[in-house]
């Protein structure tokens, strides 16, 4: 059997299209940046999955073409590259679609490109001479953290830069994972990738409160005054604590879960695949409960991160986690027993290397089941009968590493018919340098000399539902106030719930004080209860949008995290919200923002609906040198979709191993 | 050693209190709503709790008076009843203070009236004629469900009155716990408490969209448009599902807390007590953190849950769940294996009988941990070293049953030096009939000729901060964008974070589009490091507030849900954000929004914080027959009170206990 249209390229996919790419480019230095599946057109993906559901299909039925979207620099006689995105049939061998970007665009970044970034600077006459102005004491090492240039200043040329920041690094303790994040320096070596050169040394303000955007006025012993703080356990003044007793998740006869054919999960009813690419992580596709469609696609869209301490070149600290370097790049190796607790079932994903050839990224997802608690529960008063049951959840998990910061994504199906889009962010603050006693109105000191600045995370979830089939609206909920009045609310206690259905394609913001929530509905099927159309719904979560000037190139560049909620009309490959190349944009092109500005329909069609949320981050002390999880969940539930609660025949049975407390660590005894 | 003056009474203590009270009215009849401890003057409590901190309490030292607080009505000659309460010193057993409440107030109700409602119903003539109006299928038998009166309309007498809800259940199963929610009756008796007779039986309408607020066209076949819905296992048609499989959560060396002289918790470094009273349930008590005062009381301290259908007399269904016959008296009796997993301490409580005689409330809350995902986690990508550390918490938890409802509370205690209060609504929808066919604007129809109308709940978490002692402030935190300008915000990337000190007392709002945070500091206390004052945070869960016309009956008397945050001066015996007495009330007397009338300060001295949040709930059929849990978690975060993150020294063990998922469940194979 043929592999599913949704299937990841296998290694074998991946360096057949490599192979194209070159062959098609002969005599010619070829970087690769990206090869993943280019998941195929809906229209034939419709084709697909309803013979899939249908039970018909067979080896020989008709399947989409697998094609590997294969992004890849061809480097010019010049050594400039040219940027060049192509579609390869992996069936084939041979390419089927060709473009070259155009240059007002920049490809996404690759790790390659921030290692010739480290060789550069520590080569540079200039940035050699910068570092000598400074004086660490003995036993530090420079570290440099590669970093996206952020959004382009007016003033620049639109090269391709990197810039680094700059830590010292103790060596004495001879443990390469000290924090060298205690230690940061005023030092911002900028590269101009193309000629490999570094261009210039920028030199950060050190001041604090009243010292203006320009000061510079750090002295030469430059990191005297900062401290360790480090997190690695062996590197803890005090070691770890005793007194924490084991708990473990023990599942005697297995998980409830069955994986098959790779990406297939069924799970208490719920029916899914799981998908991986270096951009989104991992998707969630065809998600079906009980026999009926309810979600197409499920993705981290985009998330972006921009600072704002205003004192330059400090609001070039701007990262778009998804569209420059790809979330899925940068995706941890997961490890049984640290990630999640219980019976776990790993995905391994494929990526590649600079020169094309597939590389396999094991553990790239894990799948497991939690216990979230109650999940229902009625006692009888008269009776005393009490009917109880926990709320299982099975959970899709991907974590990824962005220099000093982690995300946690978790896409979480529970038996009730919900799904949850958990973000979880951790890691370590991104720090600059602050002279000695100083505080400041852009950030909070963490750390002696450590100036961690006010930033935002702003995150956006693109979800393309299918309830009970493809055509959908988006139904905006509202309940209001109604005056008292005679004739329809003589003791005023009733509201008012509104509901108006979009028309055209827009955005709208949360809106808690009219409990606002998006229905996406389908307006065909009519739930035979209720009379109401069947749905799914979610409160947005009404969080701070983007704060920066809306003239700002930070805004710009972000259009996507200045509304909660958008909704567009399905149009294929438009994945990502604050557009296809973020690297180095001035503005959010083919963003979400330009999708809505089509104005399609968005009435009985297919509708993709997107959810930015996020956090205002005006940090604490207690999030250094490692952040404890600052989590959202954004609540996806069944309304009027199915005719009762879906998780009414979840059994009620006891635990048997659960245990009441010994009396050593509850007795009497007297203070 | 005596007790602790925050222990709650013992059984031997109630009943000396029992009796002082009814040495003190001899030759008259009793009858008793409450006796529970009455906490200590905050200023002597204060003055034992640093001698207990100190180390140097012995059984000498001083003490508050161990003082029960009795509310009881006394029974005189006309058989009107006058309530009375009084404070009995169970040392001495006798009664040291005594007041007669004042006839615009009403005690909060027992189930005792209860059971007189029911008898008197169902001797009724008015009840059984009305009854006889409708015809019920041979086998269902009618259930009568006892409500509070709601607020009083202006045409009432002040008496003290109670409504039933009226249901038929099906007794052909045999089965006393058919779902009798599933067959509503449009019949409301209402009871004169005092005279015990049932003065008129309310017949609401059963109509739908266009029939108006008052159309009774209910004809006498009253529930042959109904259908069963169960949810007791043995009752569902198809039994239960088979493929879940157990999830056990095992604790080899025990739990990691420890309890001693029965309510003292101590757990990672918290220390704390967990109380219990029959209005609130579980109350947490002086909370301190590695040696470090963090909180002095916490609770649950109210909630309304006013339905919004405008037909009468529906506008009186407004229940003040703590109030009216208080949150603890209505706790579940846990069960092990049920309610939580894992190694489970179990705390009883004690309350009364009608005659005042001591009853214990086995189970009434418990104390366990869970794990809750990721705590923290960073890689270093330059040597691919992680270190991530598991979330554990330690959950104090209770439920309440108010009939058809119940609520899950729950205080959560981190590794992180965090607090979550969560709420989790569950249980079963009010309804009401509605005519076959129909559906309407006030509700959902859920099941054949059943009507959940809209409602909301809001509860209201009181916290009573000790951070770093009793002195604290309040200071407003948030985020706002500042225009580009070239003197400070050059790039436009800037915004600025304001802070106001609350200097009278006073309420505000949620405001998430400012990222508006509560800081409840003291402002005596420097973070060495940051410099900021040490404090505890929270972001007000920006939830809809009560929609009820505010000069409406059920907006007069719940003034504490119209607004999200309530900053008042402690005073001592102010617990109740709806005031003392909520049953029946027309306005909220001595509730929150009189406290901050007062305009006390509130800058650098006793500090109270109340936050009021909540769901508006328009039902989904999915909330039938009983709803999945619809969950809110009110985040406590210290900020800037640590010098780093307290979690840091959690290990980072691998779990030895964690599986990989077998073949058999994630073969391979062909769809």
């Amino acid at each position: 059997m043929p592999a599913h249209p949704l299937s990841i390229l296998t290694e074998e996919e991946t360096n057949i299209a490599r192979d194209a790419v070159i062959a098609a480019h002969p005599d010619t230095v070829i970087d690769f940046r990206q090869i993943f599946l280019n998941e195929p057109p809906k229209s034939q993906l419709r084709e697909f999955l309803a013979l899939e559901h249908s039970g018909r299909l067979s080896p020989t039925s008709p399947r989409p073409a697998r094609l590997a979207l294969c992004q890849y620099d061809v480097i010019g006689a010049d050594r400039i590259p040219s940027f060049h995105e192509a579609l390869v049939d992996v069936a084939l061998g041979k390419r089927v679609k060709h473009q070259v970007v155009g240059k007002e665009h920049h490809a996404s970044l690759t790790t390659s490109e921030f290692d010739v970034l480290l060789k550069q600077c520590f080569a540079s006459p200039l940035f050699q001479q910068a570092l000598s102005d400074l004086k660490l004491p003995e036993g530090f090492e420079v570290v440099i953290e590669p970093w996206p240039y952020g959004g382009l200043d007016a003033a620049d040329e639109n090269r391709r830069y990197f810039q680094g920041l700059c830590f010292a690094q103790d060596k004495r303790s001879g443990n390469p994972d000290a924090n060298f994040y205690s230690y940061p320096l005023p030092l911002i070596p900028v590269m101009d990738a193309h000629t490999q050169k570094i261009i210039r040394v920028d030199r950060p303000a050190t001041g604090g409160k009243g010292d203006g955007l320009t000061a510079q006025t750090f002295n030469r012993d430059i990191i005297g005054h900062c401290t360790s703080s480090d997190y690695i356990p062996e590197l803890l003044p005090e070691g770890t604590r005793k007194d924490l007793k084991p708990l473990d998740v023990v599942q005697p006869e297995g998980p409830s879960f069955r994986v098959t054919n790779d990406s297939l999960v069924e799970w208490q009813k719920w029916r899914f695949r799981v998908g991986f690419n270096p951009r989104e992580g991992a998707t969630i596709h065809d998600v079906w409960y009980d026999g009926r469609s309810v979600m197409h696609r499920l993705s981290i869209s985009e998330m972006t991160v921009p600072y704002a301490d205003p004192r330059p070149p400090f609001h070039r600290k701007q990262a778009f986690d998804f569209g420059d370097g790809g979330g899925g790049n940068m995706a941890n190796n997961l490890s049984l027993g640290c990630d999640c607790l219980g019976v776990i079932k790993y995905f391994d994903a494929v990526t590649i290397e600079p020169n094309g050839k597939a590389k396999r990224l094991p553990n790239a997802i894990c799948l497991h089941e939690q216990d979230n608690g109650i999940g229902w529960k009625h006692s009888n008063w008269r009776t005393g009968r009490a009917v109880v049951t926990r709320n299982r959840e099975l959970v899709v998990q991907f974590i990824i590493t962005l220099a000093n910061y982690e995300y946690v994504f978790a896409y979480k199906f529970d038996q009730s018919g919900g799904i949850t889009v958990e973000t979880r962010a951790t890691g370590i603050l991104n720090v600059v340098n602050i002279d000695a006693g100083k505080v400041s109105d852009y950030g909070t000191v963490v750390s002696g000399g450590v100036l961690a600045q006010n930033h935002q995370h702003i995150f956006c979830v693109r979800i393309d539902p299918a309830i009970d089939g493809f055509d959908n609206s988006v139904v905006v909920e509202e309940s209001h106030r109604v005056p008292m009045n005679a004739a329809t609310n003589p003791n005023g206690n009733l509201y008012q719930v509104t509901k108006r259905t979009m028309e055209r394609a827009g955005w709208l913001d949360a809106a808690p004080e009219l409990n606002r929530t998006i229905k996406m509905v389908n307006p065909h099927k009519t739930n035979p209860i209720s009379k109401n159309p069947v749905s799914y719904k979610f409160t947005p979560l009404a969080t701070q949008t983007l704060l920066a000037d809306p003239e700002s190139v930070q805004a710009r560049r972000a259009q996507f995290a200045q509304h909660h909620v958008w909704v567009t009309q399905h149009r294929d490959g438009e994945l990502y919200a604050g557009g296809r190349y973020t690297l180095q944009s001035q503005q959010e092109i083919d963003g979400v923002s330009d999708a809505v500005k089509r104005g399609d329909s968005v009435d009985d069609t297919d509708v993709v609906v997107w959810h930015s949320f996020g956090i205002t981050h005006n940090p604490r002390v207690e999030d250094w040198p490692v952040m404890p999880v600052e989590t959202y969940q954004l609540m996806i539930r069944p309304s009027d979709f199915f005719t009762a609660n879906p998780s009414l025949d979840v059994p009620s049975n006891k635990n048997g191993s659960s245990r009441l407390a010994e009396s050593e660590c509850c007795r009497k005894s007297h203070i």
